[in-house]
């Protein structure tokens, strides 16, 4: 072992530190397989927030890159290994502490978001952010990324939720922010700021979440369209005065990969297909019939909606299914661009286009109810005219998105994947305060570089 | 008029820059009425963004403090002058532009909020945020501040509801951060970095606000409680199960402060009084049902529901009615400091303590559901030992709060008046971030100075 990394070594516990070769492969890519990750020259599996703070001791004094990890369920490769550098993983940290009379879970960043959930339920109390990964992913990637999910048209995404945290700058000082204070304004909003920040600006060692009353059981329309834009208008007529508890759209290919990956029962013949839920409660009742005449005024084929929260739950299921499903077609770029609700047809309409223009599939899943849109697009890895089809694809979403006033991201972070875009979006200007913001914080650049800023 | 003036007046339009000192003096404090307050060499009353540029870009090259200012409503003197400063005030931005298709509202920082309210109601949306200012408080004060109300124990503060906002940067550069989409997560947070800022990073002029569909009717308990620790007990027994969209609570010394300043009809023989609504749609009886029930186990002495909205409004101005009241009694310091909920009972009890120790009126009111309590100390302006022993309490009650885990302001913000006690909350690491973010974007030091940091 090289005496620098002996000298890390010897600050954490036995076994905290990995060099084997073989055991690093494993954590130099998040699901965004980015093939341009590089190799690292160690990973720390850090077991407390000591063992955090002495890795970014040691790395600012040797001036090494560090790319913290949590699960490596990221979408946009802000977890990609770089060249030389340590990979610091959270998944061992993983304590959950549920305080009820307060709502708050006090939570490690390796905790998964599927655990805290379940631990809060325990109490009959809710952390309402639920990304696809929820399963999957960690606490502290939710928080890095600022994850969104399913609920969040009416329950807010993972910053509206995070109260305060403990988190380790560059130089390796623990900074505890925020708190279990429902309403804190005493000083800069550095929480919020910190939420989001993808590993440049330090790392997430805990996590106050504020928690709420259990939800009430869903009420769950189903509704098929012969035009994505029937769909899609049924999105802008719904959110005009109800507010969902959930607003999902699946396209038709989406719903036939789901189909063809685990025959949830959809109707294959649907150009589109939307998934409502209304846990209002008292008052599904209206909001339902509210959502069912939206869908028809808007041209739906087929109305389902149904109190069973069993079957609600089934079809929110098969929803869940798009990611894996679609995986199964080929490799795929997921996208992830948000914009204007009034917009989305509009967008929609040119994702077609783009698709047809490009030669690829595209797959449509949406947050619609957010006007966050997952176009998939899915290529044969094995033929470079294909995925170079599909790169250009993946460009030109963007492109149209920041072109209608949206946003190249609605949950998934830049990363590495989307670098390249967001001054194309925030504009010099906005780039110049990210960077000072960022070079403030991390003077030698050492905390994940080249995500979300060209290092 | 001094040369440097005359360049800045060059570049303004007629009328906009005031030099009188009868004029100006109108302008050297908010509603803190600040007696540090400093005495500025000029107000400017910015017309639209461009004027905002011109001053910061002329305050640039002349190292020249600017003070930027909303309604002057603020609490904690966060728009105090400071001497031979600019101020700079945004009251006759005042444009309100409703987008009703995307649900948000654009709008200039001199706007009023219940402007704001009242121009999204005509859509049939609603602006939740609520401060008790709300008829004199400006958007652009309230994003400075990030301002918070009675809704916000259902509804969330201002932060939740600033989807965008135009900055101009000290250097004059105007940027735009965020927009219309529900969910963008494309570079860090700056859009919440800025919502309470203060005024320090840069000057707001222009914000988009999410609306949300318009509240249900409410539903109004009111309940009377021989001791305040019942009544904070209660609060306690609420929250752990619904979620009121109002839960306030008066003293017995602010009760009979409103009835002897409007005769609003509340009983002068109670401790402490709850005003509770329940907006449940649908559900409002059974939530309603839950709030009397805790509020009988917690020993209310007498509990009073209504359906009716016109009864439950005439409640709800009379908790509004607490601080002009107040105001009648003497000279008020107004904290703002917040606590975790099961730490209520306590920090009250705590209150009652230093009221008696430093013999002092302390009368509280509190937006109890959120922990966000407004304990006034009121003292005789005119008596030095009186001033000096409201001086102490109102420390104390900040120094208690942060011993209890709890904030000196939970939404009023630091501004001057809080400002050295904030490093008692943070501590010096926070402080040190704080002061590196502030640094990056102000690097002269002309953002206001002194409000939140020290100069």
């Amino acid at each position: 072992m090289d005496p620098a990394l002996a000298e890390l070594a010897a600050d954490l516990p036995a076994h905290a530190l990995l060099t084997d070769p073989d055991q690093i492969e494993g954590y130099r890519r998040d699901a965004a397989a980015d093939p341009l990750a590089g190799r690292p020259r160690a990973v720390v599996r850090a077991t407390c927030t000591a063992d955090v703070q002495s890795v970014m001791r040691w790395a600012t004094r040797h001036r090494v890159a560090v790319v913290p990890r949590g699960a490596g369920s990221g979408l946009s490769g802000g977890a990609s290994a770089v060249d030389g550098c340590v990979v610091l993983s959270t998944e061992r940290m993983r304590a959950i502490r549920i305080d009820p009379a307060t709502r708050v879970a006090v939570v490690q960043p390796g905790a998964l978001n599927a655990e805290v959930k379940q631990a809060a339920a325990e109490h009959s109390l809710w952390y309402p952010p639920d990304p696809a990964s929820v399963d999957i992913s960690s606490i502290g990637g939710n928080a890095a990324t600022n994850a969104g999910g399913l609920c969040c048209v009416k329950y807010g995404v993972t910053t509206d939720y995070v109260l305060g945290m403990q988190v380790v700058l560059a130089d390796g000082t623990a900074v505890t922010l925020g708190g279990p204070r429902l309403k804190d304004v005493a000083g800069l909003s550095l929480t919020k700021l910190f939420v989001g920040s993808e590993g440049i600006l330090g790392v997430i060692t805990e996590v106050t979440l504020r928690l709420i009353p259990a939800q009430a059981s869903p009420s769950t329309v189903v509704a098929m369209f012969d035009t994505v834009q029937d769909a899609a208008n049924a999105v802008v007529a719904i959110t005009a005065s109800v507010r969902p508890a959930m607003l999902e759209l699946m396209d038709h290919a989406s719903i036939n990969a789901v189909e063809d990956y685990g025959r949830m029962g959809l109707d294959r013949s649907a150009q589109a297909l939307l998934l409502v839920q209304s846990d209002a409660p008292g008052d599904a009742a209206s909001e339902v019939a509210h959502i069912v005449e939206a869908c028809e005024k808007s041209g739906a084929s087929e109305v389902f909606a149904t109190d069973d929260p069993a079957e609600g739950a089934g079809f929110t299921a098969a929803r869940r299914l798009v990611a894996p499903a679609l995986m199964q077609l080929g490799t795929v770029l997921l996208e992830d661009v948000t914009v204007p609700i009034p917009t989305l047809p509009a967008l929609l309409a040119g994702i077609n286009r783009i698709s047809a223009e490009c030669d690829v599939l595209i797959c449509v899943v949406a947050h619609a109810g957010d006007g966050n849109t997952h176009p998939v697009v899915v290529f044969d890895p094995d033929d470079a005219e294909s995925q170079a089809r599909a790169e250009r694809a993946f460009s030109e979403v963007m492109d149209l998105a920041i072109a209608m006033g949206g946003t190249i991201t609605g949950e998934h972070g830049v990363g590495r994947l989307k670098r390249d875009w967001l001054p194309k979006q925030l504009g010099d200007d906005v780039m110049w305060v990210t960077r000072r913001v960022k070079d403030a914080l991390d003077p030698l650049g050492i905390l994940n570089p080249g995500a979300v800023l060209r290092p």
